[in-house]
């Protein structure tokens, strides 16, 4: 990723850098800056960036991945040839602050239902090429990860649903044709399709798009059968609701697809 | 990209459609219904995704790229076998939520100076390997295209300019490297940039996170001996202002770094 | 895989070939014969090879993959430009001949347990490169999988044992990390860590290299509050005391590390 | 290859040993231990297993390749941090043990035919994608490497003789073709067809599944006019006496395509 | 190679033609024109340019490769959608421009040597990347490749016989290491180098750099015992007195690494 | 591009050298000779070349990029393992003669228009696949670069004008699509098209295959209003008459189409 990144930004060269800082060997030191408060993550991406442009650019991280800090906040130190150093700003930013966009959304819906044993989890609505860094800044969060792609585990949506006729006949299907390691998940929409999916022993089931109310309802119907997960719908206001329910997992797409971009700036000094 | 994003996603199959649908000739039909009031991108994308998975899936396009839609509209209506219909759509749905994303935030900054003679650009803080398709959403939401990598054009910023000396030095750097294909913009953040900038003949001129009082005056310093460029700290409140300053274009780096996705689901019928 | 197949073989092209067939236009006509009885996988593949090299290329497969064939057998039928049928004739019997290996060996296997209820699967133990062929190639023989890649289930070793310094810990370890859709999978080599991993809670209890009488005590005590997977020096000769002991599960390294090619070729007409 | 073993065996990550491990910086040792009587091969393809893994991790080999070794060897010791040294042993041993089948079986061979002049060689009977690795084993195993592709040397086949009419108009076409530096072998598949190849010049006849008694017979034809070659049908029970015919090469495609793989496994200390 | 020339030439898009063609259904006619008298070659390889950018485009070629054609002639006709038509025109032309270019020079070399049984070939002093389609269009120009890589047969050139001792020696170490479809070639730059070479047997003997009488002289010592090439510093002027030195390959590295750019041009009409 | 380079030429391997050269430590030293006066480029090219194939040879230039250097010049030394050495001369040598044959044509006709103005560039007219390679070696020799590809800059041509029906419509469809960044080059082929040119305020006018004398008529008529450039038909021998004609630059195609490769060997000592 971080190859085709800068393959992307640099096109045959980084023409301004190369014309203005005549002198190969001109020296460079800066500060990466937080300009708002923050979870950062992605510090070993910008390490590769550069990595990938200079053997001699060095990152001295001065704060961690996965604690909030505040604005104004010199989180690391560059230093290397001006070059490099130049070249590579735009791409290095462009992961670290999208990366700290999700950890730092991941970490106030964690934040929102501390005490409770309910875990946050990822989706699969990821930027597309980008999944294995999007779910890492996740986890920096304090989330964990739903499945990585389609081959991981079984997660049998309506549509599947609608197409095999039940849920018993699409549970049926899938028992005959995989292995004993993969881990099967129903979707339910209400109460019936929870107890279809009871009755076949799923091993997650996921209510999609209940009320609070509801979920807590088929939490109790479920009593510890199956894992629970919610999804759908749960934003930073519902969300400790939803946890206090009882859930398990509480999925939320908008980890990864609607995360705001972290200011994060890169100031040389002379 | 479309090949990297399904190989991501689809690991070493989707398993759950493969034992779900048991039947490889299982015919599906469906619709992609837009959840909110959205201008939509990425149509071609979506096509692609298909067509990688199986040159039997057909996607009818019902609306087109580029305008407001209301919430509710069916946008496509997707046939084919059921299997690469259902492992496709969440690639699919990611290509074309971002990119629609991209394309109505872009669309609602372009209203807001209409009939204005400004132009609304997006940057190069976009996503590391998606930069084409961005581009392309901020084009299709009636934006104009920035820079697309480093080698397109030069701009010379703070820290260039720091690193050189002065604003002189740098553009003669430069004028004395490059052929004669190349534009030349200059980052200035006060009057006395400007100036250095107007002096040593800067094709664009990006004034950087002023106030459009402050932009107003350059404006009037500048009387189109450059292009005028106003970036850094624009938003939806504050654009028609600046447009109204009299500046040739705004660059607007939220376009691409912090574009909500679009709310868009694929619903199969029976 | 048929992609990088073709070009290790054909190098800069077939010169043998290109050569004695001076008339690109020159048709040919023969079959794919079965030297010895086998059950074949690998149509697809054949089918994709061909394909890669002509659009004029057609094979008409004559028998299907899965069931026990008779040496002499005509399996398929190919016409087509002389040129491209020759020089992808040992391409494509390289996957042929290895896949109908390997599902050869499955299907001997999967009859010498028939009337059980336990299924015969693979392992990692692949050929570099050729896993999803070959996994493929158990299936057709009528064995299941077991994990695709190490990001695919959790399996406790006995290396992972040892270094956690307990089943328990690293049981415990892996729970804390990762989310709700892995399954935790244990490799027990006796009575004392068969106890300590039910103790803990996995979903699969791997009991490696155990006897079968050994291993009937071991299902015995585990009764059904694992699955139970047996692994390890299993032969043709005691896979079916194995399958009778009662396991859910018999993995065998041998169905793709050390089948042997099944003897196919291809014969033209004139 | 190394690259894509690697992919395909960790997914997006060991989530076993990642989550068992707690600590990136704990360090393991161990042995890699033969286990069965054998000629190794493929140490250097281990090697870069873990060097692609880690800069950290060293193998020390204790012993050599292509030498027959007992069981119960200690063929190399292995230590580095333990994240890696566990998640690289299947694609290591992988490859270990199928080059090793692969040496063992060419020195099995060999030995059969000690004393006489003959060369055993390959075939391009190989793995797809592996070619060169499994030449390399058979080269380690004292055996001779024939065409590596197609464009390597003319090797003219029964379907090239039937297609072109006779093998004076197919070793005419050849000739009229190619350059000097490719040499021309000819399969004959019975006398008058090597008479036929001897009276065109082919540089070297491939007697095809003939008896020893008959290739004895075609050797005293030939009588050095071409460098002969015996193939098919050749078992370790038929090899010296093939040898002893007074061929100069016998070609053997068990060697890549039917070697069992040799039990090699890795044990970690404390 | 060609999707990596489009690939180097077309950056993000071809942005003049897609903003001066508003329409993307408008359609283009033309003609490929030769500016002057050459051989053509390489009409395939535009043919896969124009497959790559459009399904749409066809090129109609009017004359073939292989002939001397006069200045003015129109050689091919081009129809399809104005965008690619346009956008693919410069690599096309690199492409068959400089193929054209080789088969041309190759073209009057071989005319030279009109009437003797001498071959003309390539070497590998080739445009890196481009061997293949060097080593066609020589073909084309009436010429015939040498090796295409340096594992396609053995020349051991002076810096070999240096490191190795003697030529013996050299040869000696290529016996016993290589199988027997490999032929060798020994450079020889004087009489006693070319006896060495006699003695141990050389498949091929290359005279290299000497002068026309020598080289007859060589040609009369050598009686058939070897094949014999001559090499280095051969001209337009001097072949014609190589070849009647009975010579049975001239190999000439110009052919490849001087031969000028043929001028062609594509001229839309309306 | 060296990593293909090699594996074009290296095949599976360099079988001369690794049977020749017994044993892998043996070392070499030699000079790499210029054969004739040229100007050399490519240093860095064979240095990526020796390093992609060992970490231990090493090449000391003895003479700089750049510069004129007489025939005979020992422009730099080489040391480390044989085999590296020996097995990557002729690619080393491919880039290094083709590299350094731009540089000194292109410094021919700098020296050609010494004292002037006037700059020399290249033009898309390279390689298909060397583009930034042949690039920098025009700059090396002296030269400027036009555009890098057809997304760097507009350059609305003869087809372009026909297709747009006038060169007012073909500025002003671009001027209403692209941004800020980007120029616009014009060709003109007489008079009237130059006046076309400057009323709809081109920023670069290029006249295409005029005589010196109208060329210098363009040039008064367009005073400064845009930049100007000559291009086609500009041999060595007329170059300087169209440079005093005052045009700011000239762009040859020949550069990089017909470049002769300058004559350089390797000679390893003992």
């Amino acid at each position: 990723m971080v190859r085709r990144a800068l393959e992307e930004d640099l096109g045959y060269g980084d023409i301004t850098t190369n014309s203005v800082i005549g002198d190969a060997d001109t020296q460079a030191r800066g500060f990466f800056i937080l300009r708002e408060k923050a979870v950062i993550a992605g510090q070993e991406v910008a390490d590769l960036v550069y990595a990938s442009l200079s053997e001699e650019v060095r990152i001295t991280w001065l704060e961690g991945e996965g604690r909030w800090l505040e604005a104004g906040t010199r989180i690391g130190e560059i230093r290397g040839p001006a070059r490099p150093v130049l070249s590579g700003e735009r791409v290095a930013l462009n992961f670290l602050q999208r990366m700290s966009g999700i950890a730092t959304l991941t970490a106030r819906l964690v934040d929102e239902v501390a005490g409770l044993e309910v875990k946050i989890t990822d989706t699969r609505k990821t930027t597309p090429g980008l999944r294995l860094l999007e779910k890492y800044a996740v986890r920096v969060g304090g989330g964990y990860n739903h499945r990585f792609s389609l081959s991981d585990a079984v997660l049998i949506k309506d549509n599947h649903i609608r197409l095999a006729g039940s849920i018993g006949t699409a549970v049926a299907r899938v028992r005959q044709k995989l292995g004993h390691t993969v881990k099967i998940e129903v979707e339910a929409e209400n109460r019936s399709e929870v107890e279809e999916a009871l009755a076949v022993g799923a091993d997650i089931i996921m209510l999609d798009n209940m009320e609070p109310s509801e979920i807590k309802e088929m939490v109790q119907l479920i009593r510890g059968r199956a894992i629970v997960e919610a999804s759908g719908g749960i934003s930073q206001a519902t969300i400790r609701q939803v946890a206090e329910a009882g859930v398990d997992f509480i999925s939320v797409g908008a980890l990864t697809h609607s995360a705001r971009a972290v200011d994060i700036s890169l100031e040389l000094e002379l």
